[in-house]
């Protein structure tokens, strides 16, 4: 349980699938306090969202009502009050935030929406909030946003509108292949090989129609020639990135692209871009999302 | 438990990663007697493969010793004896079989060898006895064989010998994503539609490189636009087996090709060849594990 000495002016959340976050705010900006706990949207009841925020927020709330601005999975249908998608091309930060219901006073909860795009059908919930924090500090971007995670997001900005937009599920295909399938016997739980990660990605941008032919070889290669865990891992890396660029180069061919998240996971889309000519500006994710929260909390306040 | 009056002459085994199968057979090729249990490869202990033998043969064993061959990954590196592979190109059918060690003095088990391809790195356990099976009654066949199944093998067929094959994991990703990613929410247990995975299929073989885009969409379609649960399955579908035939196009195009499996799995490649232009033919996959057991069996005893 968090403690604090401090009342929060507001308070920021991050509330995801796995996760939940949160921040004690001031009006200044400052940060008085964080606190995490896996109460995720994706193992809660209907009424399970207020007391899950309260275990983590109690302590930083006042004898008044304070602002709570939410980002993520929150907003979704199976998640504490449905907030509409805004529809692409739209404002990465909409100013229509939907209030979820509390029933204990000193809580006034609202949820900023996902943006949806009808064709080719996509969706998020989150990632606009880290364009809008990423947008508040260089309004003026034109290009590409990259935010790799479970489902990566390729996302077109221009005129501070996210135009469209693509979803890659190649970080839960990684998961799923690398814990679940046959091939779990040959990738080992960590380490890495640049040179096999390289040619991996260079033979599956190159000849994208081979992909399905050699995900089994990273099983075969480690029974007939001893290909070691570390290996078998970055060409299963390779060949999913690798996959997500041929599939994604409408995006970040000639275009000003920029990578957000945490540094594992940009790291690997750095290389690979790079090899393809593409030279990445890389953003760490968790200050953009802050920043994203404290710019929807700033516009809330000021329509008032 | 199985019983039976009769005395089998021989026994023929099918021995896979989560089945063991077994019948029992006379010299002149009467099956007399067959049995299933869940005892395989992968849920057996080194000591155990014995024991899980008899348990399902027992009754059918005579006062002598009765031969007993047997065919797939029990003959892995963590099955009862490790039985080298062949290299292909090769012979579907080896007279090399590796004899298991047994305590009981009533069974000689001899073990078929499965195959492998050095480069393209790739492996087979079992689909070399349903080819040989299958070479049995068609000796002169040229051409592809396609065995769908979890991991599904393209082999080419040329003067009795395996000359090269091909595995995918189509099978295996599809039990994996439509149970375990976040597309379970969107895909039903069951259902088709004829049109999406025609639809799909089409496009995955035209772009390839649009596969990995794709597989996310499945489920915006459902937030979206209410996309059905059968509709979404046949897409799914759709999606892997177009990405493999995109990659085994080298196999089909301009072949003679037989799908060798049950129903349920040779079906949708049957028609996602025919919107190709191929024309396959469909045969059972079980009958041709038996004829090839049984094509070893005889090899054997022709040889002492």
């Amino acid at each position: 349980m968090p403690t604090s000495l401090h009342k929060a002016d507001w308070i920021a959340v991050d509330w995801g699938t796995s996760n939940l976050r949160a921040w004690a705010m001031t009006d200044q900006g400052e940060i008085l306090a964080h606190a995490n706990s896996p109460d995720g949207m994706g193992s809660l009841p209907p009424d399970g969202f207020e007391p899950a925020l309260l275990r983590l927020i109690d302590s930083w709330l006042g004898a008044g009502t304070t602002p709570v601005i939410a980002c993520g999975m929150v907003g979704a249908k199976q998640g504490w009050a449905e907030a509409a998608y805004a529809k692409a091309p739209c404002p990465a930060s909409s100013d229509t935030l939907t209030r979820a219901p509390t029933h204990d006073t000193r809580l006034d909860v609202r949820i900023i929406p996902g943006v949806c795009q009808p064709d080719p059908a996509d969706v998020m919930r989150g990632e606009e909030t880290q364009i809008a924090g990423y947008l508040a500090h260089d309004p003026n971007f034109d290009g590409i946003l990259c935010l790799p995670g479970t489902h990566t997001k390729w996302v077109h900005i221009s005129a501070q509108e996210i135009v469209s937009f693509r979803s890659f599920m190649s970080g839960e295909l990684f998961a799923l292949l690398s814990q679940n399938s046959v091939l779990r016997h040959s990738i080992g739980d960590d380490g890495w090989d640049d040179t096999a990660f390289a040619d991996t990605l260079d033979a599956v941008i190159s000849r994208p129609e081979t992909l399905a032919a050699r995900l089994f070889s990273i099983r075969a290669e480690q029974l007939l020639h001893d290909q070691s865990p570390q290996v078998a891992r970055a060409r299963l890396s390779g060949l999913l990135i690798g996959a997500e660029l041929a599939a994604a180069k409408p995006y970040w061919l000639g275009q000003p692209v920029v990578l957000i998240g945490a540094p594992q996971l940009t790291k690997n889309y750095a290389t690979a871009l790079a090899a393809q000519g593409v030279t990445p500006t890389v953003k760490q994710g968790d200050s953009l999302t802050l920043a994203g929260l404290t710019a929807a909390y700033s516009a809330q306040k000021d329509s008032k």
